[in-house]
């Protein structure tokens, strides 16, 4: 197990889904800056189910208490803590997976790995609800970066089969996200995605979805490459988003099928500062960030738990048999995703500033 | 810069592109291991650009020399520190990229990270030809493996706009891939793909690709979640190829538009073993090895070194400007990024394995 | 700064002497164990002030909390979170100290490197108050050590001008250390040690002394040269405690003015097993454990807080002037640090257990 | 086995004693400095044995070759290789170790660790020849530290039993070390010195020393307690020499027996700048730089190879025996320590320079 992620700027969590709480110790975070505390408890509400249809129902209340870190006001480079308790936790239907693992979870895994150590209530340290330690740390990170003039914006751009429109500004991102479930920044395609995920649970049923995130006002010359080019570094961090399943930056897939000529960016002057013609290249340029903004996308498989009847197997039986998956389980956890994705990228960026020392 | 990669089993290489040679520096490769090096010097061979019309003709004879960690023909699980040197380099063109940084290139970025001290022959240490260093500590790595009967299988699935064929089985891989000039193991498609290479040439520029790489044999319960998943650790290493863009696992983005019970695996009995009854999953849950081949996509933009006139910018008088790359170039790297990939993967395996304590 | 120790296990600290409260994370630990709290608990309390006039009369109630990383009794693999909350603090004469700086201390050093962002209030992280979360860190770590027969016996050996007979028992230290307020098992010069102290503080003074820490039980081949042989691990660790300024192992220092035919221990066969004929090397040859309890001598000096009056100097005036430190202070710190080195030794151990494949 | 050493400067050593050769990348070295190679040549020949009769007859000529990272004569900041080839080696006398292990050396600890993989030829990797790759990166680390007129001053204050004046003043160390075989700075003492080596060589005995090295010029500020203090990181640099089985900071293990009012310094203000009373605290509070010379002392066993009989075991009879250790063996090996010392305190502050964000 690994819960330790960064290297000059770090995260490490504990906690489990059904156990005392969820926390996280951010060592290296610059000393001397304001924390507004808010506006971390405002990242956990945007990461919390809401009321609606389109969410679970589980009421996590998911209030932030900083331990450590901060004096004045200001942090002072020592680690912050932060931790939010767990409450209204119910085990029962857990016991059960143990013996005939949930088709597309860790429960399988997590019982071959760990054998009867797992703490396997919700899903253990496999929940979903270990990323609101990652939203925490993350929030964190914003703030440094702010400080910075970078900020971060994620959206999301498809839900199941319905995508939103190319070519968003980020104006409507920062307009638009989170004023809708889906945290889509085209408003002509909300009510398709909420129709998407409406249908998928009204099936028992789930659906995936895409995330892009774009990193605004990084100077030219952040990104460790050899081994930490700024791909390389955010790309660990997104695959530690439980069911994250592909990542690509600027042109990505699409750019394998394109000529040189077609997907080399030119440099241009503009107002005398140096441009891009485009940004096919998604900001990074051998693994240095080249100015423009860096744009990732991230593929969310669709929701493992869903309450359709599956195949799966009796490990003690050693027989096949089929089960039905109980509780409360969003039908679609991309919305819910953005600021953790949020957070992971912002997380990231602090720690490849403070290692090209930009940061102290 | 970071030059270093692994935990458990760690790589250091260094090197230029057209400085003294290129090394690696490999440290906790488990003891006792018989090590056949003339698989490392294939593994090179593979890597080298060929003599045809499809790869640039720079003549490397990357014959390589091992200087320590091995007695009496085993490793002793001292670090294996193996080099290769340059020969036959000409750097005469590169000067002149340093004021009008070539599209696509980390020329801009290297020059502002780095200022005047990064050695740009040849792309310094940004150039394609540090992979020989990876092949060098991945074909190590394989070695490794084959003890525990896991192996690596990568091949090309798309270059350009030509993709081979979807099934492709294991055995079409190992008898294909190395046979043809451009890695396919879908003998049908290799013509064509040639083609694709040879157009772009013919009109001075260049095509990317995909490439698939299977790990097979891998037993359940390898990976180390929350940070260091299967997939976090893979897609770092990956992400630290030149020209690598985008990365998936399984279904990937695929998936992203698929509901939940289509894209889960369901676990099934065969002759009293667990299997399953597919695999979008590709063979991980939860960042933990499921026992299915582990199966990945990797996206390479195409070669940004082309032939054909390009526009840039004039760094020195700030203007704009145009630039033809002269030199031997790939019009495409993806064929010979095939024993790279097998490499990087399989290094990270073998960390894995390590750190899971299967493996000392 | 740097709150993380250890690699493979990790301890991750946070908090302040004088805010909410002191934490660490304990990342690595062995799965399985059953774990008792209460050991933990016993440790804290034995590296508590006590009542008397040897130590300061802070009441210090170190109720440990832990939060993660246990169920059912056992450990799960995942991190142990565990907090101790600060309470009866008293900050009022910390301020001054900002501008004239108490000798000794880190006041100078520390404002010099984090300016006004150092939370100095009781020393902030300086203070010896973050052992509390060494000693949590070590407890359980001396549990996963009994569990492989291991045991960590840590004694005072001097303090001050007074110095314990050599030659003493494991049976002494076992019985005597936590029976009288100086931890020392030669009961013989208890009264003395506490008379040295008492004498010091009579005169607004203190005393430092040392502490010897014997490693019984570690099986042969634990330690990870060249770099992490056990003598730097463990040095590395030791040196973490505040007011530590020397380390020896085995014969250390007087071994500088031996022979070679002296100091050498030769292998001897006692019972048809291997053991050695004294222990001049302290249980380490080649950085690798050799069987024989490792022994570590640890040199404290005198506490630096003292009533006496202290040269020192006004930063804010540049001129010198003299300081009288009010406050609880510990003549001595050195009985308290017992606990503190053997829950380091401790850990460092279990590090270098888990590095060699003997504990997963 | 850990072969790297360091955090943002660091050293990866490889090599063998009687392997092909040995080497070291140092990863992290800042770009744009000039390098003088011919400096770290004269540092290999100061650690080389002399052709008098206080060091072995080894004819060692340690001809550095640097392989990557400088161009244009100055560092690129990218990995620096180099390498020293093995010649003169004669491996006849080792194979009898093996079961006959050599009393005060890693000979049993080594077979038990590694089994039959050790390459165990003129002791492998635990040999002292592998302190050669310390000089040449600690070389390196003194270049950097000249430009921040940081300077390191090793010297010999003790051998076998003859100890060197107190109070050696920095240009009687700089103007005498290297001018004698004892590398000793009190030209008083030298003779008395050589005549301790001489007598214990002809006794076929050895003698052990103690080295003391100042640092000189590091600013106020660089350390990063909790963990990784300034005295926490040397003693891990100085215990992966062979032979070292102490150290002490500024009073040290002479401190414990002193009160806080005669073993705390005080600030005082000479021409309006900070400095110190005196140096009880070896130029670090609280794990941080106070400005005044870092002073540590180191002590190193009497070398375990020595030609006179003693008691051993034989490991395939078990049963008792006697050896006589042939071949080449340094009587002292303290004086050939000395640029070993200095380049590994050199190296740490280096590291820590960086750290502290002072050295890019």
């Amino acid at each position: 197990m690994t819960f330790t992620f960064g290297k000059d700027f770090k995260m490490q969590v504990y906690g489990e889904s059904h156990g005392e709480g969820i926390g996280v110790i951010v060592e290296g975070f610059p000393l001397g800056l304001v924390i507004d505390i808010s506006m971390i408890q405002l990242d956990l509400d945007r990461r919390r189910p809401g009321s609606g249809h389109l969410v679970s129902s589980r009421s996590e209340k998911d209030q932030v208490s900083v331990r450590s870190g901060i004096f004045n006001g200001k942090s002072t480079g020592a680690p912050i803590a932060m931790t939010i308790p767990n409450i209204d936790v119910d085990s029962s239907s857990y016991e059960e997976y143990r013996s005939t693992p949930r088709p597309g979870h860790a429960d399988y895994t997590a019982r071959i790995k760990y054998d009867e150590n797992n703490d396997y209530r919700g899903g253990g340290f496999f929940s979903g609800r270990m990323t609101a330690a990652f939203v925490m740390a993350g929030s964190l990170a914003k703030q440094a970066l702010e400080n910075q003039r970078v900020r971060v914006f994620a959206h999301v751009v498809q839900i199941g089969q319905i995508s939103a429109k190319q070519d968003i500004s980020l104006q409507e991102i920062e307009k638009n996200v989170y004023c809708n479930s889906v945290r889509c920044a085209d408003t002509k395609s909300v009510s398709d995605m909420e129709t998407e995920i409406t249908k998928a649970k009204e099936l028992g049923d789930s659906v995936g979805g895409i995330i892009e995130c774009r990193i605004v006002g990084v100077p030219v010359g952040i990104g460790e490459p050899i081994f930490d080019s700024v791909e390389s570094v955010i790309s660990h961090a997104m695959f530690s988003i439980p069911g994250v399943k592909g990542i690509e930056f600027g042109s990505g897939f699409r750019g394998s099928s394109k000529r040189g000529s077609e997907n080399n960016d030119s440099p241009i002057i503009i107002d005398g500062e140096i441009q891009w013609s485009k940004n096919d290249a998604g900001g990074v340029l051998g693994g240095i960030t080249n100015g423009a903004p860096i744009v990732i996308r991230v593929a969310f498989k669709p929701t493992a738990s869903i309450a359709k009847e599956q195949r799966t197997i009796d490990l003690v039986k050693m027989e096949e048999t089929s089960i039905q998956i109980k509780g409360r389980h969003d039908p679609c956890i991309v919305p819910r995703a953005v600021p953790v994705v949020e957070g992971m990228a912002a997380a990231v960026i602090v720690d490849l500033f403070k290692r090209s020392g930009k940061l102290d």
